[in-house]
């Protein structure tokens, strides 16, 4: 991604349809000192502490698994119908912690792989070169997730003598795709996953920004057989700043001594020895906007997922202004979030971005940075996440002047 | 460590003579706002920055390198004497990431091993399990390194087929021992350090806690020759909820692609896959104590320094009073820092640390879970952080009971 900031530095004023970041549009500091305010009256009123104790919490090294985990949960209840205990989840640093903590627990020697739908979020390949296991790609077909392939690949995978340990996806609204999975898609996954003694690594950072449908249940809440570890993010719902992010780990596992004990308790010993403990300060910050939302970030974030509505909207209609039906250029129609996919009749690559940047003023992000099939490297991904509806409109119309100029005139 | 969490969580009223945490005698949660709106006025009256952009710093992700290097560099000037590139400074969870990210970039196949003064601190055994790194042990000795030892640890590390990429201490009031290097063994362990091509991953959480004596200065301020990786922790002496650290790593590497670069961007790209950033929110806190003490942690640490200096004062006495000299039970006279050490005529383990607990009242931590050499066994760590003087004193009566009713009696 280094090439990518790059470019964006270099060209400050070009038209962020790259950046991926959630909108701050709603944002002060002034929140930052409430949430703080507020997760202390929670301490001190709700959980009866001493002005003292709940000193403590702020300033000392706090639980490994995280301080704010029953509001984790109380979140998850409220939010995605999750029913977690609360001793299940482990508070990570970003959900980029929690996928490191999940693939090291998984690896135990160098037979053991991960599997995931292409194209893949860079942080699950980041995560996997870290621990040295390799990452075999399923393809994401119109569903989400092609479980043919699913199958055959760990079919091939098995026969080259490695194990499969789990599959990583983002079920709703993908980075970068922007696909989600349909219901009958999400049970025939989990029963595939039983089937296969499988885990399902389900990440899900854009889950409540939908553009207007009904929310699908998550993986996890429909996952009756522990098939599923589910791994959360509030760098997109609470505060990026703060960088916290979570596990739900409530998988039995056979321990080193024999015993068996929660996964959770496993992720956290690796834990103590990579972080030692998400920053209090930075859980106490999540847990006041949780708080003061009645532990609902769908009601905390009703003017974001308004904004993000309206863009993605005003997103396809500029596409669908800018390049008829049935031409060369398409893209798809997702169901929420920040992202979409349009396909070029030739190369989009660093070289075009390059091009687009400087001369046109708009920036967007190659998929072949995600994705090494040959259909990616025709594809770009736009995001709708830090503009306005006038900077999209702008976008797409310098999009559409820099793929003008490359195609074939017709006479 | 998590025998030693139950023991101490299962006699809350025994007095904690093992727990290392700093003291939060003189902390208040108004602290934690105080230091956000000072580093919020640094940001727009220092630096220039609009509401706008200051709003972005709290709010979203940063810089991979962390937002606050120009501060810890400020830092490092004036309280270690240190002449730091903020451009080689890499902030991070806890120096515990830190110790992580190090070795698993100085890790390239399973040759890489790392050698440690034993005893050792528990983070680095722990990050380097993560990293499937071997661990050889140097002995300490009474200067708090054997240069002799180090040299034939090297040697018969190198004829296993191994190759020691580094040597990690903590050459300032170390935790467990105490011990600190005096100056000639600093410049001597540079030396032998460039002889041998041996980084020294040098911690540093200690340092500036004296018991009131000359602070020596650090390797990396003796450093000319780019030996040293400092590793920084704000945990002791900023605000341990705040989890931030820090590793200065100045070192022209060899990249990948054949280029030349700083370790500390190959330390970033690393930590780009493992924790995104240091929750820019923790760092804003930490910034903010250091601007309100123009950028001295020995400033801003006097009442505790001077209550950790009565306290080791007071242990030393209340162990001369109960233990006659001479006798079997004897321990060492740190220059500073929360530790020491104390051997007893019989094993110091597990089963005693329970009875003491249950039936005597006194915490206390055996060596044995730092160091598996012979001597270890018989002794047991001592922590003065968290303990009022009559603590101490009551403390050191409860020791000497259980130590007198395990003696041959004279008779």
């Amino acid at each position: 991604m280094n090439f990518l900031n790059e470019i964006a530095g270099r060209y400050p004023d070009a038209i962020p349809l790259a950046a991926g970041r959630p909108s701050e549009e709603f944002f002060e500091i002034e929140a930052v000192h409430r949430y703080l305010h507020r997760f202390e009256r929670y301490l001190t009123e709700e959980r009866g502490l001493s002005a003292e104790q709940a000193g403590r919490v702020f300033f000392q090294y706090g639980r490994t698994k995280g301080i704010v985990h029953e509001l984790v949960a109380r979140n998850l209840a409220a939010d995605e119908g999750i029913d977690a205990d609360p001793e299940s989840v482990v508070v990570t640093v970003g959900c980029q912690e929690a996928m490191f903590l999940v693939l090291r627990a998984l690896r135990s020697d160098e037979r053991d792989a991960v599997l995931a739908v292409a194209p893949t979020y860079v942080g699950l390949t980041g995560a996997a070169r870290l621990v040295d296991m390799p990452v075999r790609t399923v393809r994401s077909g119109p569903t989400g997730v092609d479980l043919d392939d699913l199958a055959e690949v760990l079919r091939r995978t098995r026969s080259e003598g490695l194990r499969p340990r789990a599959c990583y996806l983002l079920p709703d609204h993908s980075n970068p795709s922007g696909l989600s999975l349909d219901l009958a898609t999400r049970h025939a996954l989990l029963d595939l996953a039983e089937r296969e003694d499988l885990l399902l690594l389900e990440d899900n950072p854009y889950g409540l920004f939908t553009a207007g449908g009904e929310r699908l249940p998550t993986l996890k809440a429909l996952d009756t057989r522990r098939r599923v570890v589910y791994l959360g993010s509030y760098a997109k719902t609470g505060l990026p700043g703060a960088r916290v992010g979570f596990v739900v780990a409530d998988q039995e596992v056979v321990l080193p001594s024999g015993a068996t004990g929660r996964f959770a308790d496993e992720l956290a010993k690796l834990k103590s020895m990579l972080t030692v403990n998400t920053p209090p300060i930075a859980q106490a910050v999540i847990a006041g906007k949780l708080l003061e939302n009645g532990g609902s970030l769908v009601r905390a974030n009703e003017r974001e997922t308004a904004r993000y509505r309206e863009n993605l909207r005003c997103l396809l209609d500029a596409l669908a202004a800018h390049f008829p039906a049935g031409g060369p250029v398409h893209w798809n129609t997702p169901g929420g979030g920040f992202f979409l996919v349009v396909t070029l009749p030739f190369d989009a690559d660093d070289d075009l971005l390059t091009v687009s940047a400087r001369d046109h003023g708009v920036l967007w992000t190659p998929m072949r940075h995600f994705h090494d099939a040959p259909e990616a490297a025709r594809q770009l991904r736009l995001s709708v996440s830090v503009v306005t509806p006038e900077q999209i409109r702008e976008g797409v119309a310098r999009l559409a002047d820099l793929i003008g100029s490359r195609l074939p005139t017709a006479d």
